[in-house]
């Protein structure tokens, strides 16, 4: 009779998580009431917001308690339906964390239609981070044809979309990268007019010559010496939609050094610059024009995607300490069970 | 026969203006050809701003060229019609600069109704400081009953117009400025529901005091110690219409020490700040809504205004020198000759 294994968190993180900061643990099978299911998780979803939820500090989400399950989006298979909502065999995504199972009764759980896409899409380019830079990039970054557009972490998860999302609205799109391969996907595959390897000596230099015309909107996946970079290239009327800040997730004490925050600022004042913070969720309004279009985006090849994938959930702490060192290469999966649509 | 004194901009400044940055000249009377006015400055605006256009710089505005003459709005009085816009004796707001006199063929120029309320008040609450105020505050602020504003510079030209704008939109509004007879007048005059001083050691605990419920506006007007002492306290969907940073205008380098960008940037994943640049001509559609508005109010003096009036044009730059670092007390007025309307 199998187990539920589940990854707990042992203790909150100083600085850069480290593998004692999680614990494997193992239950019982839990055992779903009437109304509800048992969800086996087939592929759990690492992201950078994770890093988030191991603090004990207010944000938007509540943290993850000391002890407690990681959260994570996750697709299951539907093992058993005791009247739930959904019918055995069915593939769901929802919020399962890191764990073989979970009992649900089917709120927040929503439906995947194997036909339509790789089941594991529901948690990249035709999930929660295709919808984060689908949203994002057009609603507070509002792009126009011929604007110039620039994204960090252009290779990950969110940056891979909002870069081919902004050549599809006719942007110049440039990307910012960790190393010469990931930049030369993102030229190669994903049709990014530039990207830039934010390890060179000279990247600041390379990143203002690939903006020959300033920058109109930088999506803010990164901060740090990307957006240190990125501040005096900006146009009159720029837009900096702020969806991530992974430069800084570990960062216990603010650096010492130059002091940064009144460049930004003038920038802001100067070229009536506007920064916004967003996450998915704002924009749930956007869920059926998101699914109408980036579905099609990707049946048509013109949205392309990468999964960094790892196999089995005991990995799943070591894969999210180096995805926080840039050490993926696409949309990191974890592969937690046998997929039943392979 | 008169001459016209003039105020030129002999240099550009290195950090704190100072008093060999300017020339005072003297040219003949310049005489209007046909359709054109001769117009004779009564009143000088001295504001912030002016100190950016001091510099080299690229910036919303062009910079003042060395040798020209420094920028300014200011109250005119028509000398002589040659068939212009206006008629002899008619009180004129517009842009003349530093000078005693001007020639104007009249556009820009807007009529002044000396019956409305003193012709100064052109240059301020019922000018371009109080529309900066107004559409600032309404259109990015976008302030809620119940919410708290949070001004600096609050007994400014600008800073006090938002908070008694914000007072009469049913806010909090607690207001930030250097010293305790500043303070009290912002309280006790202008009805601010607190001011703390900027000045005090323990300045940042006694604003997170005055704002218990946390901070949804922070109208910027200063940037520095204020804006790093607001960054702990704002609530989700904050809002920062960032109108003038005067506490960084003479900065010549970046200040080193602790990097506040990272702080400021987590606020704004955090929380959804949004943080937006403007200038009051972006506004100019709000016109109409201002001039009805703030016209009414000051006429039932629920706003209400304090000048600082220093008179003589040749004193107008030791009076700039002394806005930048906060000398003054209230909205800053040169009178330069005669008001006929007193």
């Amino acid at each position: 009779m199998p187990h539920n294994r589940q990854v707990l968190l042992a203790r909150r993180p100083n600085g850069a998580p480290v593998a004692e900061d999680f614990e494997l643990a193992q239950t019982d099978l839990p055992e779903p009431a009437s109304g509800e299911m048992l969800l086996r998780t087939v592929y759990l979803s690492l992201d950078p917001y994770m890093r988030g939820r191991m603090n004990a500090e207010k944000s938007y989400a509540d943290p993850v308690p000391v002890g407690g399950v990681m959260e994570g989006g996750t697709v299951s298979v539907v093992e058993k339906s005791n009247g739930g909502k959904f019918a055995e065999g069915d593939i769901v995504v929802g919020r399962a964390g890191w764990q073989d199972y979970m009992v649900s009764d089917g709120v927040s759980l929503s439906k995947v239609d194997p036909a339509a896409a790789p089941i594991s899409t529901a948690l990249g380019v035709l999930g929660m981070p295709g919808m984060t830079a689908y949203s994002g990039l057009l609603r507070l970054g509002k792009p126009k044809e011929g604007e110039t557009v620039v994204v960090a972490a252009a290779s990950g998860a969110v940056g891979a979309n909002v870069g081919q999302i902004a050549k599809i609205k006719g942007c110049r799109a440039v990307g910012v990268a960790g190393g010469p391969e990931k930049c030369a996907f993102v030229v190669d595959e994903l049709g990014f007019d530039a990207c830039i390897d934010h390890q060179a000596d000279d990247f600041e230099a390379q990143l203002a010559a690939a903006c020959p015309d300033g920058i109109d909107i930088y999506f803010e996946n990164v901060a740090g010496r990307v957006l240190e970079a990125v501040i005096p290239l900006f146009n009159f009327w720029a837009r900096m939609p702020v969806c991530g800040l992974i430069a800084q997730y570990n960062m216990q004490d603010l650096p010492q050094g130059t002091n940064m925050l009144p460049a930004l600022m003038r920038a802001v004042l100067t070229y009536r610059l506007r920064i916004e913070g967003f996450i998915v969720r704002d924009f749930a309004d956007m869920r059926g024009d998101f699914q109408r279009d980036m579905g099609q985006w990707v049946r048509d090849g013109r949205v392309k995607y990468k999964e960094h994938r790892v196999a089995g959930m005991e990995n799943a702490p070591a894969t999210l300490i180096g995805l926080l060192k840039g050490e993926n290469f696409g949309k990191v999966i974890i592969e937690v069970s046998d997929d039943p649509t392979r």
